[in-house]
């Protein structure tokens, strides 16, 4: 076990890369993974568990992001239970995606699991890598896959799940779109260029189809080709294809037409005789079909032979989410979000643990980003509301105060009796401000006596001072007195009229 | 970062002392979680979710349960990121309970967040020690807290909320009792049998108060004497106290009257001049009237002297929820539940980080115990219901069967279409068996040319097998044929009997 530096005082920081989640946040991850929990059981998936821990041997080294090959994991070395000295046994690492601990589970249970298995995951996973702003080292994923099947309505269902996912959580049609491509055509185009599946210039070709989105189709060319210089004057030495054996490529990336049936002409173009490339566009054809048939456009889910990133860890169709809105980044320079969720179909996988190939295909959506994309579009709740706060004018009548906030819980109200020191009454309204209390009651030896309380609406209270006339503020007073008897009738009261005041402000 | 040893193929298994939940298990829980925090929510607490990552040093040693002083976590030492040479740097590990990291968040942010800081947290927690059955190293905690407050009212609402807590996820009064009891109470009795703070024979005194529950009244008065003969023959040393000496443990341990008033008398003599146990009384009064003022009784919380667990990590009141039903051990043998939440006043956790004293308390609920509790009493749904499958009889109208599935969805229905290879129909009804699918749907050919569907009602079909005489079967046919455009409906229709059934069966 690891030793503490003997110190007076720890500092109180959150570890560097990782994130504190206050309140709102919390509750709006929690909602958001029971909307997409619903929609995945809904498509008859079952949800499964995995501790966070995996030995390292079982995770292997499977990151799917490419452009970041030396992302690690947090690893430590088990001491041996069975030696009394603690010699070092087994490496223990937390998982670094939810993908991993599937092929463990599903190659330890298949025999007792249904077959096909679909099974949904969420929850976090954690990358040891250097934090960056926004990125963080612990983050969540929510993951479905279909293992044991190399159907392809396995993938369409994948797409369409993913599509009702972003619009039930608040992504409208045409904000977003599914896109799809297949690893199996970009293999037939590198058979149709004549690189052999050992050929080293395999991977500079693929390199350079990953840089199609910022160099064009100009840019690309040259890289396959001679080589070029980029926007700060340095050369890029190409591959060094001839021409004409660069052409597929480029064939496959400017496939995309006006029709899918266009785009399926161009791509058996592109990928000539290969066999598997042909394969490739007729799984394309068979998940195009079955959206259609299901009532999917292509504003929804799209094949789209452009996008690329995925293909080299996928080996079949490989499926990308996008959101196609704009937003400003921190310099405030507008840019589209961009990706939100990740998926295709898989091999090798299982075949780690077992030696067998087993069909497998898989999404995974970034929660955190897509709840950021929620933020900035504004169709997050902005202001939390707080509870309703039973404030202390006399601290021997705890018990008073203490029924007041029962009663109001027993009628549904999120109350509480302010528990700090009650002497200086300015600090528990202070107090209520902070936890954006909708309402303060008020109950004085006064009151007390006459049998009421005093009601005080803290949102109307704010606004009117804020921009109220005198006329105004005497039409709505923002503090009433009640019979104590009627102290929860008349919250639930403010609190429906705030909620229909809130209501009107959003339709505005 | 760690090597994983270079092996052909990797072990699918479950590292040792964790687990895999599936399916239902998840759900449940789940659904728990939500249960909590909502009643945690409606008490005005706000969420916090901090990283599964804290520093060793911010962690600390902070282990509630004294009988596992060895507790360990699990630990790694970070790269340092400033040194290209890769010198470690900061120990980090993984939290091993949500109130460490409650207090370095409350050291780092208590400027901003609202004084008192009431806050909810649930999620797992990792302990490294050795496992055992029914004992993992990653479980789930779901804390309350408020810090900040000297305020008994605080305790009190965490003892409420327990209360109601326990009820909303399904424990009825009469299966389970919050007990309280007060540290500080403890400190007076030691005071008054002159033991100073410093006094090694305290620690004595607490190990064999501990042992209470097991050895009664009797057995403490030995053991804090010459000593005892125990179960197995072998003598356990006393801690060689004068008789007159040991009178205030004892009367601590027995001080529960048949009313609180009379508890609190036997108590208020057993600690005798003690300032500090006076008070401690005082403070268990304090909780009483205001448990009695909002109409908590006795039989849901208890004022109880003779619970001792917790005491030594706890500063001033404890709680601890027990369930008192009976169940079966892994032998068989009948035995009390036991505890599934405990709690109390602490003010240290918060003081090493800044220097200064802030009082908190706060209540941890066990989730995982809870969960099997209810099961166990067989208070959660046995039978999972799977989805509709929608069978594959002539895989070239795969899109036919997939718009079947999406127009039950659209109805709200679970469904799915069989994905696993459909030469084999009896593989398919295998499928849907081990799915728990509550129908099926066939279309062949013939059903197809037609216009019409079977419709299979499988939980029907499965009692029918089982028990049905030949009128049963005749008079409820479990297969209909119903038209194409019947199909929702006749599905509705038959989820809607069976649910029926299902609620008529659980309330014999």
């Amino acid at each position: 076990m690891a030793k503490a530096k003997k110190q007076p005082r720890p500092k109180a920081e959150t570890p560097k890369g990782f994130r504190d989640y206050f309140g709102e946040e919390v509750t709006q991850r929690t909602h958001m993974l029971g909307q997409i929990a619903q929609v995945y059981h809904h498509y008859g998936f079952d949800p499964l568990e995995s501790a966070a821990v995996e030995t390292v041997e079982a995770l292997g080294k499977f990151l799917p992001d490419v452009d970041r090959p030396n992302a690690g994991v947090f690893a430590w070395q088990e001491a041996d239970e069975n030696d009394p000295a603690g010699k070092p046994g087994d490496w223990m690492a937390l998982r670094y995606d939810l993908t991993a601990p599937l092929a463990r589970v599903y190659a330890q249970h298949r025999n007792d699991l249904p077959n096909p298995y679909r099974r949904y995951a969420m929850g976090p996973v954690w990358r040891n890598e250097k934090p960056g702003p926004g990125r963080y080292r612990q983050f969540y994923q929510c993951d479905a896959d279909t293992v044991g099947t190399a159907s392809m309505a396995a993938d369409a269902e994948i797409c369409m799940m993913l599509s009702d996912t972003l619009e039930t959580v608040g992504i409208p049609r045409g904000d977003y779109l599914v896109r799809v491509n297949n690893r199996k055509v970009l293999n037939g185009v590198l058979e149709a260029m004549g690189l052999a599946e050992a050929d080293p210039k395999r991977d500079d070709v693929l390199r350079t189809i990953d840089k199609f989105d910022k160099v064009g189709e100009t840019g690309v060319r040259a890289l396959l080709g001679e080589g070029r210089l980029d926007a700060s004057g340095a050369y890029i030495d190409g591959v060094g294809l001839a021409p004409e054996q660069a052409e597929p490529v480029l064939a496959f990336l400017t496939s995309k037409g006006d029709t899918m049936a266009e785009t399926m002409t161009n791509l058996r173009a592109a990928v000539g005789e290969s066999a598997v490339g042909q394969e490739g566009i007729t799984e394309l054809e068979q998940i195009g079909a079955l959206l259609a048939a299901a009532g999917y456009g292509p504003d929804q889910v799209l094949i789209d032979p452009s996008i690329v990133r995925g293909l080299g860890y996928y080996t079949g169709p490989v499926f990308e989410a996008e959101l196609t809105f704009e937003i400003l980044d921190e310099k405030g320079r507008k840019r589209q979000f961009g990706s939100v969720a990740g998926g295709g179909r898989y091999d090798g996988l299982v075949k780690r643990f077992t030696g067998q190939d087993v069909p497998a295909v898989g999404v995974s959506i970034g929660v955190d980003r897509l709840l950021a994309a929620l933020r900035q579009k504004g169709r997050l709740a902005a202001t939390p509301v707080g509870p309703v706060v039973v404030t202390v004018m006399d601290r021997d009548r705890m018990a008073d105060y203490q029924s007041m906030v029962a009663e109001l819980r027993a009628a549904g109200i999120r109350a509480e009796v302010y528990l700090g020191n009650p002497k200086n009454f300015g600090n528990q309204l202070k107090y209520a401000d902070k936890r954006h209390s909708p309402v303060a009651v008020i109950e004085g030896g006064d009151e007390k006596d006459r049998g009421v309380v005093q009601i005080k609406d803290l949102i109307l209270g704010a606004k009117i001072a804020e921009s109220a006339t005198l006329e105004e503020w005497k039409e709505r007073p923002s503090q009433f007195e009640v019979p104590r008897s009627e102290l929860v009738a008349k919250v639930a009261d403010i609190l429906a009229s705030q909620a229909g005041d809130a209501a009107d402000s959003q339709d505005l």
